[in-house]
């Protein structure tokens, strides 16, 4: 029986977003953190990402923004969705650990609270400065093969877990996919 | 406003099975019941069924079965899923005003209840002759062109209003899709 969930998730995912807010609502729970890159997991499965239907990503926009309002998170549709998440998901992974959860906290919040642009360099300089995190240092590693292989092996991991989207948690082997289902996971890991 | 909700389902739909067993618990309120041709509504949209790829559909059929479990609703995965479902969705469109709801039921209790064959002519026949419809005239007039254009005719207008999935709820003019947003239906109708 597991004792903790995981929770796969990209930044660019409005409802890892979501489902990253109700975690931290969360109490006595552990949370294993497995970044993805969501685009290549959907290539791997052959899936188009709803950004990418215009109906879809139409109700992609005014469902998050219900779901949002609903469980009282705040909320922002960011105006350059979607964009590529790869070096703010490489990102995740050259920090320390206890800068991690400091980092994906501010990478949300600028990202999907204060509709901030992500493909501009001096917006992720002043979030990285407001986190003590050495720009030079990020911007050299996240360009390191040793970096680039991490983040490819855990998204090859998560297909291979039959993980095809974000968010997913995983409990028990039992995939709960969406942030609809955190409560479900919470409810097998609590049984 | 809208004093009654749309319901956009297709009896191959699991989740709109479940979305009508939902339905049927509500009070007071009023929904009309659209019927489309999902298939083709996905092929209109350029999307891929969950059904058509192995994960997703791996997924669904877990999903399904723990919404089920979790709602008390009895539900049983077809093992014949998918079949095309062009006739049991034309069969609806000949039917007089008060055999629909009844045909309704028998036929998504026979697919996501009691696991039955509805690719097998005999086993419509069965369902059909419980309800005392006759089975002759049925197979007659959903092969006739008024038919065939009625359930084209009611997809293409789903697809017009931007529904791009079943179920799918309107009020109000916002699309709520999934059986999991009922819920946000009922809170737009009754606000």
């Amino acid at each position: 029986m597991s004792n903790s969930i995981d929770f796969y998730f990209d930044i660019i995912s409005p409802y890892s977003y979501i489902a990253y807010k109700k975690i931290l609502r969360t109490q006595n729970i552990k949370f294993n953190y497995k970044p993805i890159l969501l685009g290549g997991l959907h290539k791997l499965e052959g899936i188009t990402a709803p950004a990418f239907n215009t109906h879809k990503m139409k109700n992609m926009k005014n469902d998050c923004e219900l779901v949002a309002y609903k469980n009282e998170i705040k909320f922002s549709w960011n105006s350059k969705f979607p964009i590529n998440s790869l070096y703010m998901m490489r990102g995740y992974l050259v920090l320390e650990d206890d800068k991690k959860i400091h980092y994906l906290d501010s990478f949300f919040n600028a990202y999907w609270k204060d509709n901030l642009d992500l493909n501009e360099k001096e917006n992720i300089i002043k979030l990285l400065e407001n986190l003590e995190i050495d720009s030079k240092h990020f911007f050299e590693a996240i360009e390191s093969e040793n970096v680039k292989d991490k983040l490819k092996k855990f998204t090859l991991d998560a297909f291979e877990k039959n993980v095809f989207g974000a968010p997913t948690f995983i409990v028990n082997k039992k995939i709960f996919w969406g942030q609809d289902r955190l409560e479900y996971a919470l409810d097998e890991i609590l049984k």
